[in-house]
């Protein structure tokens, strides 16, 4: 039997997350924090319920677990996120020194990949978990968004 | 007479902010939004208070300055700040499509001139702003923070 707690079954909170930001009316993307196969955060993105552009889910995520560890350092840490990390999150995941990033979908054109963002030295960075499901459900909300306006 | 709502003028204003984080023990940078001559946000570093990565100045003032604005682009704005943007806050500034950004010291390790964040296209930047001020505090908080440990 499979290892219950493999990428894809953290990828798959990540997902929950950004189905409740797509629900909401935000650009559905989601992200979890997992230390020792624990979810220790858990955030969507709020941008847009928050008149905030800093309110990735990834960001909320990195505060909510500096939170729970009492430090502002994530390491032995693992960040699941649907869609490849932005500039920023990205930025802001360097400065955390997290072990591992683990994302669904690619960003062709504003993930931190395509715009040579630094990752720390002692992260990881691995792509394409659920790359699929994250891709659909923001087609769909990119459709659904066409057809309100 | 010299105009008196100039960069020199607003930049103490960040500089007053970069004080008020040296007092705390915190990376003195400081930042302040400006629209129209008014500052309409203000902020310091507050990474060790608050335990999070996330807590740069400018993150702060991004923040601040889109609540008062109701809105999350910062169209029109300036942002003044102590030290040049790092990775995260210049990618969070390129999300806010800002109109200008203004930065005293140069960072030439980790700030996003050297990292190659790239800016909105809608953004200008300029650095310089009583530079050795800036530099000079964080010269003495490192110095400072030596001989106490």
């Amino acid at each position: 039997m499979e290892h219950p707690f493999n990428d894809t079954y953290f990828m798959k909170k990540a997902l929950q997350e950004a189905e409740a930001a797509f629900e909401k009316g935000e650009i559905p993307v989601g992200a979890v924090v997992v230390v020792n196969d624990r979810v220790i955060a858990r955030a969507h993105n709020l941008t847009e319920l928050l008149n905030d552009v800093t309110a990735h889910a990834e960001m909320q995520a990195i505060t909510a677990a500096s939170n729970f560890l009492g430090g502002k350092y994530l390491h032995n840490c693992t960040l699941y996120v649907t869609l490849e990390p932005c500039q920023m999150c990205a930025g802001a995941l360097y400065w955390s020194q997290i072990s591992k990033i683990v994302y669904g979908a690619r960003d062709e054109k504003r993930g931190c990949g395509v715009m040579g963002t630094k990752l720390h030295p002692k992260t990881k960075i691995k792509g394409g978990i659920l790359a699929e499901e994250a891709s659909i459900l923001m087609k769909r909300f990119f459709i659904e968004k066409r057809n309100m306006n």
